[in-house]
């Protein structure tokens, strides 16, 4: 199969028309119409053979994965998604049927979200990889960052923190296995913040590591009641031998929204988060100064070691 | 080094503001403002250690080639470039100056050329390699595509073809490695002939495969005379013991714009062609029906098989 044979047939299961989509695929490049009046959005993200899934991962799996969480930085800026582009790699002797399941769960993913799939490229390689570039739009200077938190903000997070390291191991229930494979890009939730979140990012890294992205941003500190963590379900936890705690701390590709807002807005977000259909949880506050300081049950306070996930370790 | 410090590390020599950039790198997503009642070029290509690129080359000449091959799409589409993501891919064990030598390679190509790096990601993996998306800007509905030729349109392409591939013979001279490490992205040309070619598209695979390509989306054949053609240095080709026409036809990467225009234009075309700085050649022209036919010298005619640069095979 030539180059152009295989980006067509990868690129074929995908919608490749859409908002804005003046010319897609096939061209040397594909011409698009920004909406009106509003910033793009932009982040590129890559999934790779034996870092980011093994063969624990259907092919499918892997497509949904590598657009879901490009879409998640999305949803934590805000930005409703538009428009994909996808570089693939492919080992010479690869199965065609293995691609062509990469590029049905790319398409399963894009059709959920309403994203045309707008640039394609495939080069061989040592491994499978798919590295996903996404735009999205948000209205002018209205797009969520990580920059904004103020002490006195309260902390919220979305979901459950955890479930998605928990599907790793091999006793994991269902539920988790699906959250490692099959990520859901927060988008609602992200729309739904603009204009009551003052800092927000998606918890990639592990809750506390991501945390200190957001502080750092911000400038503040911030402060973590252990006790209102949504954590992983903590029967299924014991059974694979892991602590909940940990997992909810440090677990990783959660792709949940953290996030801050004036508690005057707390009203503002429980309904922004019924709205989007994803429960929020208040799990703290921002304080001044630095640093992240977390209070057990007891009330006893511990100074955050942020140990999250790091891909390159 | 973690994934955090070796991106700021690795985008850290390239402009990071620009046109359009209200946010750039270090949020989850970058913030660009396109600019008003213009459309946007978006393309992605990615460079893999092995394959599109060895030994031969320098660290620098990666980065530079990386982009520079995107920004030769861009040119093939008449966009002006504004901004590019990448997407790094490095063994463990990596050496450092490894990595910032291909960073500082990226920077010098976007320097060059007014390109912001708004977007950047690290993986591990088994090979070094740089997977770029970049996007550039048009007026609205002025972006040259491949589809666009008439039979009658004469046919043109800039430069010089089969430099580049004389480029990797050990004998080759110095114009010609440059030619294969650092292409020059015909950006100034492209501008140069919005309004005047009716197809274009840029010479990746080799003349006569990519010329099969503009054939297909415009519906039309072509006769191309080869005597015409703008090879490489003739003597340069037998000292590294290969044939120039073959290299013309076929030698790929040569990043040239491959375009047609009517013959009314043709006053038009070489005062643009002056005006972007390049050469332009009159090589043929496109013909009703389908397929490639070569005239040589004697006026005999050959048909085409166009046997171009597959990075699959």
């Amino acid at each position: 199969m030539t180059e152009f044979e295989l980006i067509d047939r990868f690129t074929r299961p995908a919608p490749r028309a859409g908002e804005g989509v003046v010319l897609g695929i096939g061209d040397d490049a594909a011409v698009l119409r920004p909406p009106r009046g509003e910033d793009l959005v932009v982040t590129v993200d890559a999934v790779v053979e034996g870092v980011h899934f093994d063969a624990r991962f259907a092919p499918a799996d892997v497509g949904w994965k590598a657009l879901a969480v490009n879409l998640s930085d999305l949803a934590a800026m805000g930005a409703r998604p538009l428009w994909a582009l996808c570089a693939l790699t492919t080992r010479r002797g690869e199965r065609p049927a293995r691609l062509a399941g990469v590029g049905r769960g790319l398409a399963a993913c894009a059709r959920a979200h309403g994203v045309a799939l707008v640039g394609g490229n495939v080069s061989r390689a040592r491994e499978l990889s798919l590295t996903v570039t996404v735009a999205g739009a948000v209205p002018r200077g209205a797009a969520l960052t990580r920059a904004g938190g103020r002490p006195g903000d309260l902390l919220f997070v979305s979901g459950r923190l955890g479930e998605a390291a928990l599907g790793l191991a091999p006793q994991a229930p269902a539920a988790a296995r699906a959250r490692q494979r099959r990520p859901a890009p927060r988008l609602a939730l992200g729309l739904a913040l603009r204009g009551l979140a003052t800092a927000c990012l998606d918890v990639s890294d592990g809750l506390l590591q991501d945390l200190g992205h957001l502080c750092a941003a911000s400038g503040v500190g911030a402060r973590v009641e252990l006790a209102r963590l949504p954590g992983p379900p903590a029967r299924a936890a014991a059974r694979a031998g892991q602590d909940p705690l940990a997992l909810a701390c440090g677990g990783g590709e959660d792709y949940e929204l953290l996030f801050s807002a004036p508690p005057r807005r707390a009203g503002a977000v429980a309904a922004a988060a019924a709205r989007a259909g994803v429960a929020v949880t208040h799990i703290g506050a921002l304080v001044g100064g630095g640093g992240v300081r977390l209070l057990d049950a007891r009330g006893r306070t511990h100074t955050a070691r942020a140990r999250g996930h790091d891909h390159l370790r």
